[in-house]
């Protein structure tokens, strides 16, 4: 069941340098394993912005919320969800 | 190239019926035809409207502003596009 | 699972009464059919507008759609669709 | 008489880590006591988010917001409240 | 119980002037004697616009919708809800 | 003459509490001194917000402005004006 | 007392032609005369719109509602008013 | 050549009182210089707000921005600026 | 003096085919004339939209309003207009 | 092939005045560079703000996003991207 997410990342000021590059190592780590398990089905960077589009593939709005949850990056995030369902003429199945 | 499109579809009522149905029977076939040739990458129906998220994969705007004038639906439909970028995090290429 | 609709409804003037009446009855029959299955889990009416806040439980994205796009007045509604996971604080599970 | 409540949770960064812990939890007892109270009919979290919907059940206007001022989290929230009224196709009463 | 209502009139230039007529006579027939009940606390014009923002004390929520709706020019009316609570700095009761 | 208020308040955090409740407590007395005095005609609480909605009967838009800059609490409201005419179906006067 | 208005006109298509045009030249007939009396103390077009901002010289907001809803297009008109007063800074009186 | 100017001032906490009142004490010197030499012409407060709307007389776009960057509280204000044109129905010439 | 507009095109239905056709070609011929005379300086076609954007470099905001007004599409379009100033770090005189 | 840029630019309080200083010089002389290689091909100020609209001539997307993102002050900018394609009436190529 996919999910379009738009994911806008403003990490403020008071955070030291450190951790944020400690936060975003670890968000693109933790990035790249979802992708791999497919459950992080595309992410693409918005030109021009600190902001991506990702679709997520999960069983549930459960699943979808603790997978976002659990993003290092998650506390800095401002997220927008929109449920996707199959569209009559795409040729593949979601 | 990617790009994401926001696409709404409002058909008025003063469109005949007949022509509406053929209007989207031309809009499906060269849906699934743009698909197929790669140029139409994604396509998902936003849940409870008559909308859907689309990823174009095209060579310049004008190819995609091209494209978006071809289909037979675009004179009732309201466009939002979104440049989308290689995303560093992301494990596959644009 | 839930989602959150919030329906607006908006029958145009070119409508026949007639048509809107048997619309509408039909939409009610249909509403608590549904309601009775289970599936459209709450119906509130916000007061002072033609408008309704529903809570739906539905297995998908695509079950949702479907059922929302069945609703005989489906073609006059303007509908917001918010995906609802289960929340720490809740007692009751969703 | 039931109101929806939209609730979003913003704690700044200026709250020590344990005084908001200590919010929240207190936050999740009144949450559950009010719950089982059957004032707060529902709650569920917004996917994705820092918030949720709620449906509170109460004798008045009063009622509610003395009640949402009560909520230890209440200083950090963004509350919008919609009055609802029984829909003629519910087939529950409110 | 008070309830603001910021009410919108619209009537299209389809309805014909004589119905437009009827209906602004009874709505501000009903419109006065509903205030003289006391349901209808308050009525201002917005200045320069064809709007209102109105005052109603009701028993509930049900009774604030049911009475929106008796009014003839209902059908042609944006109206927003805001629920009013006692202030603690007011010397009137609600 | 009348006008509608709509007064949202934000206290921000690094105003310390004493001065907070200070400023409230000047804040309420001379509300209260207005509303006697029958320049602040209405005073209500929007549920659920830390705002409220007032009715303000004055002899111009200075006396307006200088009343509400009058108040302790002003640098930390965000205030929008609405005028208010009279509406040709009131039974009282403005 | 003066008052800023955003005023903007659309007309129609149902409205013939004839009409339009009789109806624009009673209302510039009218706003020159309302000028000339200084009721209507300043008339300035916004480029590329069909569109003015308008200052009133009133004696109250029953007066300038009057005078719009005098205008002969003043129910193709959407009008937003806001309250001036005297600044501190002015060297001319309001 | 006429612009209007919407200027809504904010001047946050970490500004010393001291320098604040500096900065307004420079900012009135200076708009009422340009007010006396007819490039700001118009200056009126909006009720209720730290803001103000502007008419300014200059020769171009290039003097416009000069001027108002001149402005002691320009790095606190936000400013939406209108061009103007000659309304034809006006008896005086911009 | 240069203006940024962005315009949007929206004929409707009631226009008859051969009247639109008509009014996009003198549209046409209008608008490779101004940029041929320097007044309508650039003309960049918005993908996925019906709209462009367009600078204009005239001597005044009148002189911008008429040429505007002129275009045979100018009573279907919605045009939003922003003052250009000379920027520091541009390397050309506007 | 062009975008149009609108960025917006906001250096907060806490950046010490020499290091903002410092950012505009660096940023000054990369815009400058860019504009000579062509890529950054215009630059406009918003007459009123600190923000410009800009036209870059690009690749791709990613060109695009690479260059933003090497801008100094790109951190303190809020930029909206609009891919711009042929206008069919415009006399030059983009």
């Amino acid at each position: 069941m996919l999910f379009l997410a738009h994911m806008q990342v403003n990490i403020p000021d008071t955070v030291p340098t450190e951790r944020a590059d400690r936060l975003k190592a670890d968000e693109k780590a933790l990035a790249q394993e979802l992708q791999k398990s497919g459950k992080w089905r595309h992410l693409w960077r918005v030109a021009g912005q600190y902001a991506n589009y990702s679709v997520f593939d999960v069983e549930s709005n459960d699943e979808l919320h603790s997978l976002l949850m659990s993003l290092p990056l998650y506390p800095f995030m401002k997220i927008e969800i929109t449920a996707l369902a199959q569209h009559p003429s795409a040729i593949a199945k979601n």
